[in-house]
């Protein structure tokens, strides 16, 4: 385990040598409780209850847009199954909000290489009306190169923002890397420019374009703003370095709903004590367009679920674990922040969210490292089984829970391996195909362990009785 | 070398054991020329002309559909290009076709789980126009189940067909898997059906359909056909499979132009002897309209045509080297067709054809096997470095070159490495990315030595001027 080790060498340094270092020196030890230890294992072995709701899911329902009919067509599911499987309380938690809906959308080289290109629209982009707009392309290789561009340098053009997206086990790429789709638009349009098209915030070379918010902020108009695909974008640098002028024609049409109905679905396993803090579980409900949302976030509402449905089956807790599907994470956390609203009375033990794909989980942090040592041990000792290493560097993680960590609310991290997440992520590829169902049964695994250590104990006499 | 073995362990099974039979009875030996040697490996190490053709011609001109402007300008693109490096009796064969050309096309369940699907138009589908049509599904897991059918189950009805292709490295699944698209469309007519789709030709699981032609015979009135993506087609077969009868809406519009022009392009390194029979090496200009056609077949005019310029730039060859740029490959071998028919009286040496993307040979076979044992030897002791087998049990191959072939010509075939080739084969993803450059570099290499090998011997005195 990684703190042993540090603890190790640090004592290490000031013996006389590697390897002679007392035992005796090293923290208390720490083991798993072998019911816990043997519910770990039965889930990595047999759990199915994630694929059912993650297939379901994408199967009956498909893509779930926020604030729109198929998202409620999502919650109704939701509740559906969530009651079928035996949680109590299940309700939708109702809000509103302004909903950005995609319409038509292609894009055209016109010269000096007449061809298509495949674009998708960025959240919140202006709609070019079906006609399009036609201009020229001015070409940037970073947020940065066009923020100290002269506005006579792009002022009237199609501005185009390339970079160099790299995998990463941790998803570190995101935040550098997703610049150009977060800031781009809104530079380009301070800027005066007629439209703005990036390369997409992905690390896959197919013919699919990566989807995602963005928001015109300082006072920017909405302008046009789309993604192109990895291949396309390498394919439009290829005709630049031509050195020839390159004109696109660009049709985004899009329109948005004011007071558009979202919601969150929550659902129940209560516990023994009504008045302990409680343990807050879940992923969002709405996906993005163009796919059914299989690794975003099918598999996280999936793989928290079914952990606490394994906590149900063993019986019941001291804590009440609270499972929520959350509405319109996509367009930025709304669900989330409508959540931590009406909840500002809850008082919580943990709050963990599952929304980084469907691979393994591969190591944790938590805030209780800090605020309870022993408990942070054990969960690391009920841990390590799964392969997952303990991150002392580690920070809150989840869009969602935000809000509610905010507010005072303990946080734990189980980081999935992100290597392959943004290959599909924001995709039409976000299918069914790309989730291995063994990666998906050690995530449930590692949750329904960690329920499982802080669930205050689990009593077998009390167990629910489960409908599904 | 493969034959080698197979001939001892027939003398072997005749022999008291393994390992005892006389290394006298082997055949003779073969030894590479070491001029030809020497240029293998330069070009294996030095070519850029491939990378240069295939990544011109699909940045500078993108997709080429048979019989359209896109083809024409490709044409031009090729004299334009040929005629810069070097080659001789650089010039047109124009023919004339019927075009099919793709409209707008999508799909989408409608009940009981409303979503949209992906679909392409096959080849020569009838058009919905633009209002498509409606209608409920019925499953087939193969052409033969759709085939035993009672017209009762199909008649008004959209035809579903399904099929679990897999990679193969010879590409042997083409056949039996790429069935449903070529047969399915017409025995799904014949027993009235409103419109079929078939689970996309392809081994890969991206949203991107595989495009492909097919006809329809034996008096089948054309209906619409389209191809699902594999993403898609597993989602149908998870929606059918809750058993309650499912409706789609499908929109594939197109249109057909009757004489529209094609056209082959002809380059030659003109021999010392302008009577001994030519060697003739080529693929096909034409693409499907999905993709810029980078793996199909812009890799394929890309290797042979470096493979012939390396003959020019060693000096002149004994027999004249003709490189043919085929058009119309795609819908079904207008190209080929037109040319053997103009070239009915030529003499051949050799007719090879490359399209089978652009991993590397792995393996060769050539009728001179059996016409010229001495000669093969020395192809396979010469090709051998490069890693390439001997298979004794090959065929012709290449759609462009059968007619020729068919007429007397003796054939090579240099098998390409098929694993990912149907991963990507007619799809959106076909794209210049999807080239490895140093297997393409091999490619070079092997189609060079073969035809260093069959020149006739190369004279460098009278090398020819390179202006590219």
């Amino acid at each position: 385990m990684m703190r042993t080790v540090f603890a190790a060498l640090l004592v290490a340094a000031a013996a006389p040598a590697l390897g002679q270092t007392s035992i005796t020196t090293l923290p208390p030890p720490a083991v798993a409780d072998p019911k816990v230890a043997a519910l770990r294992d039965f889930v990595l072995d047999n759990d199915h209850y994630a694929w059912d709701i993650v297939e379901g899911l994408t199967t009956e329902v498909g893509q779930r847009l926020a604030a729109t009919d198929a998202e409620a067509r999502a919650r109704d599911w939701a509740v559906r199954r969530l009651t079928a499987m035996g949680f109590r309380n299940v309700h939708v938690e109702p809000f509103t909000m302004t909903a950005w809906i995609r319409g038509p959308e292609s894009s055209e080289i016109v010269s000096p290489f007449p061809q298509k290109l495949v674009v998708t629209a960025l959240g919140n982009s202006a709609s070019t009306g079906p006609a399009g707009v036609t201009g020229q392309i001015v070409y940037f290789d970073s947020v940065d190169a066009l923020r100290v561009a002269p506005d006579s340098a792009v002022r009237g053009k199609i501005v185009f923002i390339d970079h160099q997206m790299t995998p990463t086990q941790d998803g570190s790429g995101y935040g550098q890397f997703g610049a150009p789709r977060r800031q781009g638009p809104t530079f380009a349009s301070l800027k005066g420019a007629l439209a703005v098209v990036v390369r997409s915030i992905g690390t896959d070379h197919h013919r699919n374009p990566h989807a995602g918010v963005q928001y015109f902020t300082d006072g920017a108009k909405p302008i046009p703003a789309g993604a192109l695909t990895v291949p396309d974008s390498e394919q439009l640098v290829r005709i630049l370095k031509r050195g020839r002028p390159v004109t696109m024609h660009l049709t985004l049409v899009s329109h948005t709903l004011d007071n558009a109905q979202s919601g969150n679905v929550v659902a129940e396993v209560p516990g023994r004590d009504p008045n302990a803090p409680i343990l807050l579980v879940g992923g969002h409900l709405d996906s993005w367009d163009l796919a059914t949302g299989a690794i975003d976030d099918g598999a996280g509402i999936a793989i928290t679920t079914a952990a606490a449905k394994h906590i149900m089956d063993a019986g019941q807790p001291e804590r009440t674990v609270r499972v929520v599907w959350f509405g319109a994470e996509e367009p930025g956390g709304f669900g989330g922040a409508a959540y931590a609203k009406a909840h500002a009375a809850d008082r919580y033990a943990i709050a963990g969210e599952s929304d980084f794909g469907a691979d393994r989980v591969w190591r944790f942090s938590t805030k209780l490292k800090d605020t309870d040592p022993a408990t942070y041990r054990e969960l690391a000792a009920s841990l390590a089984p799964l392969s997952i290493l303990q991150n002392d560097s580690g920070t809150a993680d989840g869009t969602d829970i935000e809000a509610t960590i905010a507010a005072g609310a303990p946080w734990i991290s189980l980081n999935q391996d992100g290597i392959r997440y943004f290959d599909v992520h924001h995709t039409p590829d976000d299918t069914l195909d790309k989730i291995d169902p063994v990666q998906l049964r050690q995530n449930v695994a590692a949750w329904t362990t960690m329920l499982a250590v802080l669930s205050g104990g689990i009593e077998p006499g009390a167990k629910q009785q489960s409908r599904r």
